[in-house]
C-alpha cells in the first residue's frame, strides 16, 4: 500500500512525530520559553482523526465522465488538498477547518486532460488550482470559491511524473512536472546523473512546483535557485500550450520562460521541462567553524561568498539556531562549510576557505575538516535509491558531526513545526534577501520588532537566524520565531508576529527570496513591482487565461 | 580635441587600419582564398570621406528650443549615428548612402530630457531611436521613417556616463547607462573594483546597450551576460518610469527585470543600473593547449565546462580561426584555458583542466602554463586606468604566447573587418548555441551548407568556427566568413550566405545566442518564441509605448 500523506500535517503519516518526541519537544520548548510545562499537556492529547470531523460539504457540481474518471470526491484527498503548509494552514487543518475543500481533485496523466479541465471549469465557472507537492508556504493553494465561482477543482499533478528523455551527453533531461524529489533520483539513477536541487521539502514536492515558485535549493552558492537548472519548459494554458526553446543559454530578446518561472499556477499549468543535471558528487568536503561573534560569522560568509571559491554549502548559524538544530550550545555561531566535486578532489578549496574564516576569528577543532570520497559511483547512486527510513532521512550530503546534526535537523523541521502547532505553539520561518551592506541595520531591526511583536501579541518568544545562501552582493537570511500560543487566538497571534517582521524587513529594502509570493504576500509583491509591470502581468493573465480560472488571487489579485 | 569615431567603420578614426595594413590584409586574404592580388587595388585607393559625399537631407522637423539645445544636425553626427555596425552597415556606410540618417541627434544629460523627448516625438510623430555605443550587428539602429512617422531622432546616451554611487562592502555600483567600458573603469578605479564584462565591443559599448542587447562578455563560463551582473535596472518609458528593486536574488514571482534586460530599446530606455563587481584579478593562469583533431577538442571543451572547474577562458580555435588570428599555422585546432582569482593562487584549477585536456590527447608545449601575479591590486589599476595606445590595446587578460596573439586580434577584429570591406570582402560572423548532443551534426551542416552558398555566390570563401562561451549543457560557437566580392553585389552575396547560414542552424535545434535579434533576426525570433508569448510582448509594447514611438520594427514588427 502507497504510504499516506497527512491530511492536515507536513508529509507522510507514518514520519508524524510520536506522542513520545511530542512530549519531549514540549519540554525542551518550554525549557528555552522559560515556561516550562508549556504544551506538556497536548502533547498527550490525542491528534485529530479525518473521521471524526464534521463531513465535508457535497461536491457543488458533475464532472463529465472523462474528467470522473482521474478524478475523487474522497474525503481524504479533499482534505489533504484543501492547503499548502505554511503555518496558518497547518493550523487550519489541525482544527479540521475543511469548509474550502475543493470539489473535486484530479489527476491528468496526459496534457489532454489538462485541456479537458481547462474546458469544462471555464465552462461551468470552476476554479482550477494547481497542486504539486503541497508544500507551499504562503497560500498559493487555497480554493475559495468567491462570487463567479460555482466551485473548485484542485488538479494534482503527481501522477505524471516520468523522466522522458536523458541526454547523457549534455547532462539534461526531459521530465514530467508532477514527478517528486526522490521521484527523478530513482529514475535517473542508471544514467549516473542527478538533478541536484535540494530545497527542504525535497521529499514531497515536484519539479513542477519548484519551478512554478522559484523554488531555491540546498546549493549556498552559484545554482541556488531550480532557474539556474531549467533549460526550457512547457505550460499548458487554457489559450494554449507555450513551450521554450531546449538551448544552453541564449541572449536574443527578451527570456520566453520569464513569463513561466514564478507564474505560481497563476498563468498556466506546468507539463514538462529540460533540466540540467550533475554527476554525484565524488569528493566532498566539510568544515564547521565556531564564531563567538554572530558579526564575525557575517563577515565570513561574506568574504566567501566573494571568493569565487563557491562552496556548496556556506550556512551560518546565530546561537539559537545552533541550539535549535543540536549543532552546538555554547553560544556560538557556526558556520557549516562544504565543498563536493564529481571531478576533482577539493581539498584546495576547503584550505583556502578556512583561511579566511579563521582569520576572522573563526575556531576548528582538528581535523578541522573531514574528506569524503566516493570511489565509484555505482554504491552511492544505490544508496541514495533507497527509500530513507521512516525515522531518519538519509543526508543529502556529507558530515562533519556539526554538519550531520544540522542536516537531520533541517530535513525534519517541517515535520517538527506541525508537531510544535499540535502543541499549540505559535512557530514560522520568514525569509529576505538583502544586500551586504544593509544586512546589521535590518538583522537589529528585525530583531527588534520581531522581540516587541511576540511580547506584545505572546508574552513571550524567541527568534533565530541563519543564512541559507550567499550571493556576492548579500546573504537571504531565515528567521525563525516560536511564541506561546493561547488557545484559539494563535493565528490573530502569528499575523502580528509576521507584520511586525514583514514592515521592519520592507523598512531595510529586504526582499521576498524564496518563498514565493501565493496569496500571503500578494499584496506585497504588488508594491515591490512597478505598476508597469504589473499591468503587463495582467495583460499576460488575460491571453493565457482570458476567464480567469487559474489560481484565483494567487501572485495576481482575484477579479470580482 | 576628443577622439572621433568614424562616420562608417567601426571606431575610432585614428584606429583604422593604414594603407599599408590594409595592403598585407588584402595579400593575406587573397592569399588564403587562393586568389592573390585580390583586394590590392582597393588597399590602393583613397578612403571615403563624409565631405565628398552627397549631403545629407534636411531635417524634416524643428524640435522645441530645450530639445535644441541638447541636440544637433551636424552631418559627421547624423552620418555616424545612421547605423550600427554590422556588415551590412559597413557596405552602406562605406558606399555613402545616408539616406536614412537620423534628422536630429539628441545627447541627453538627465532623465527629464527623455521625457521631453517622448513627449514631443509622440506629438509630432518622430521614430526614437535609442543609441549607446553603435556597436550592434543586428539592425538594431535604423532610422526609417516610414508612413506614419514625420522623421526620426537618435538619442545618444553617452552623455550620462557617471558612476553615481558604489557600495565596496556588497561589490556593487549604480551606474549612468551610457557609461562606456572605458568610462566605468576608470570610475572604479579608485575603490579597487571592476565591472569585469569584457564584451569585444568593450572599448566602445555602454552599460544601457549591454543591458538592452543582453551582451555577452569575455567570461567563458559562470559570467557569461551581462545579466548575470545586473542587481536592479531603471528604465523610461513614455508611459513613465519602471524600476527594480535592488536585490542580490529573489524569488518571488515573475522577474520583473524580464522587461528590460533584451529590451532593445523597444519598450523603453534604460537611464542606470546597480550592477555586481569584482576586484581584479591577482592571480592569472593560462594554457593552450593543441588539439590534432578538432572533434577532441570540443570533447575536453565539454569535459571542462562540467568539470565544476569554471575557466574565465575556455576558447575552442579551429585550424583555419588559429591561422586568422596567428595563433598556430600547424592545422592544430587550439584549446586556450585561463584561470583567474582575486583571492587565492589558481594552480589546482589549471593543473587539474590540463590533465582533462591532455588526457583526450591535447599537447602542450612546456611550461605547460604560466603564471602571473599582481602582488599589489594599485599599480595594476592604475595601468587598468591607462588608455590603451591608439596602434594596440590593452589586453584585458594574462597572457601565454597564444594567448596574447589571440586577445590582441580579438579586439582588432571589428577594425579589420571594417578594413575588409573597404577592400571588397564578404566577411561577417554568425553565431549560435547548442545542446552538446546537437553539435557535431550542426557543425557539419553549417559547414557544408555556408560551403556551398559561398562558393554559389562568391566562386570560393573560408569558414572558421571557435567556442566563445562553454556551458555545461552546450557550447556557443561563433562563425566567420570570407569570401570575394563582387563590386556593388556584395550585399546580396553576403545575404545569401547569411540565410544558408541562418537554414542550417535552425534545422539542426541551434539558437541565438549573442548578437541579440534587432532587425535582421526580428522574424527569426517571431518563430523562435510562442505566439502566446508573442502577445504579451506586444501587450508590453503597447502599455510601455503606447504610440509606437521607440525603435520601430526592433525586436517586434512595427505597426502601419
Amino acid at each position: 500500500m502507497a504510504r499516506r500523506r497527512s491530511y492536515w500535517a507536513w508529509g507522510y503519516e507514518d514520519r508524524f512525530p510520536s506522542a513520545e518526541t511530542r512530549a519531549e519537544l514540549a519540554e525542551r520548548v518550554g525549557g528555552a520559553l522559560g515556561l516550562p510545562g508549556f504544551g506538556s499537556a497536548r502533547a498527550q492529547a490525542p491528534l485529530p482523526k479525518l473521521e471524526a470531523m464534521r463531513p465535508l460539504a457535497e461536491p457543488r457540481y458533475t464532472p463529465p465522465r472523462e474528467l470522473r474518471g482521474i478524478g475523487t470526491t474522497e474525503p481524504h484527498a479533499r482534505a489533504s488538498h484543501t492547503y499548502g503548509r505554511g503555518y496558518r494552514d497547518l493550523v487550519r487543518g489541525f482544527r479540521g477547518e475543511f469548509d474550502s475543500a475543493p470539489d473535486w481533485v484530479f489527476y491528468p496523466t496526459e496534457e489532454a486532460h489538462l485541456s479537458e479541465l481547462f474546458r469544462f471549469c471555464e465552462h461551468e465557472s470552476v476554479a482550477l488550482i494547481p497542486f504539486g507537492g503541497g508544500t507551499g508556504l504562503v497560500g498559493g493553494t487555497e480554493h475559495l470559491a468567491t462570487g463567479r465561482f460555482r466551485g473548485t477543482a484542485c488538479v494534482d499533478l503527481t501522477a505524471m511524473d516520468r523522466v522522458l528523455e536523458v541526454d547523457s551527453l549534455s547532462h539534461a533531461a526531459r521530465i514530467q512536472a508532477g514527478a517528486s524529489g526522490p521521484r527523478i533520483r530513482e529514475q535517473l539513477h542508471g544514467y549516473g546523473l542527478a538533478l541536484r536541487h535540494y530545497p527542504q521539502s525535497f521529499e514531497l514536492s515536484t519539479l513542477g512546483g519548484w519551478i512554478a515558485t522559484r523554488a531555491t535549493g540546498h546549493y549556498a552558492t552559484l545554482y541556488t535557485h531550480i532557474g539556474d537548472f531549467v533549460e526550457s519548459v512547457r505550460m499548458m494554458t487554457p489559450a494554449g500550450s507555450f513551450e521554450t526553446q531546449r538551448l544552453p543559454s541564449s541572449a536574443a530578446g527578451l527570456r520566453p520562460d520569464a513569463l513561466v518561472l514564478g507564474s505560481e499556477g497563476a498563468l498556466g499549468i506546468i507539463t514538462e521541462a529540460w533540466v540540467r543535471l550533475q554527476r554525484p558528487p565524488r569528493w566532498r568536503a566539510s568544515a564547521s567553524v565556531h564564531f563567538a561573534r554572530f558579526e564575525d560569522g557575517v563577515d565570513a560568509a561574506r568574504m566567501l561568498s566573494q571568493s569565487g571559491l563557491y562552496p556548496s554549502n556556506c550556512r551560518l548559524l546565530d546561537p539559537f539556531e545552533t541550539l535549535l538544530h543540536q549543532v552546538a550550545n555554547n553560544g556560538a555561531s557556526v558556520l557549516l562549510i562544504a565543498f563536493e566535486s564529481a571531478d576533482h578532489p577539493v581539498d584546495a578549496w576547503m584550505e583556502r576557505a578556512l583561511s579566511i574564516a579563521t582569520d576572522l576569528g573563526g575556531q576548528c577543532d582538528e581535523p578541522k575538516y573531514t574528506i569524503d570520497v566516493v570511489n565509484s559511483i555505482a554504491p552511492r547512486a544505490l544508496a541514495m535509491l533507497e527509500s530513507p527510513p521512516p525515522s531518519r532521512p538519509s543526508p543529502v550530503d556529507h558530515d562533519t558531526h556539526d554538519a550531520a546534526h544540522w542536516k537531520q535537523a533541517f530535513l525534519e523541521a517541517p515535520y517538527l513545526q506541525s508537531a510544535l502547532v499540535s502543541l499549540g505553539v505559535v512557530c514560522d520561518t520568514f525569509e529576505t534577501a538583502c544586500t551586504w551592506d544593509r544586512f546589521a541595520e535590518l538583522h537589529d531591526a528585525v530583531t527588534r520588532a520581531v522581540g516587541a511583536a511576540m511580547n506584545t501579541a505572546c508574552g513571550s518568544g524567541l527568534l533565530s537566524c541563519r543564512f541559507t545562501h550567499v550571493h556576492a552582493d548579500g546573504p537571504a537570511p531565515t528567521y525563525t520565531f516560536l511564541a506561546p500560543g493561547r488557545p484559539g487566538d494563535e493565528l490573530s497571534q502569528w499575523a502580528a508576529i509576521k507584520a511586525a517582521a514583514r514592515d521592519a524587513v520592507v523598512a531595510h529594502g529586504g526582499g521576498q527570496h524564496y518563498q514565493a509570493v501565493g496569496r500571503l504576500y500578494q499584496p506585497d509583491y504588488r508594491k515591490e513591482i512597478s505598476p508597469l509591470f504589473a499591468s503587463v502581468l495582467e495583460a499576460a493573465k488575460g491571453r493565457f487565461d482570458p476567464r480567469g480560472i487559474l489560481n484565483p488571487g494567487c501572485l495576481l489579485p482575484s477579479k470580482p
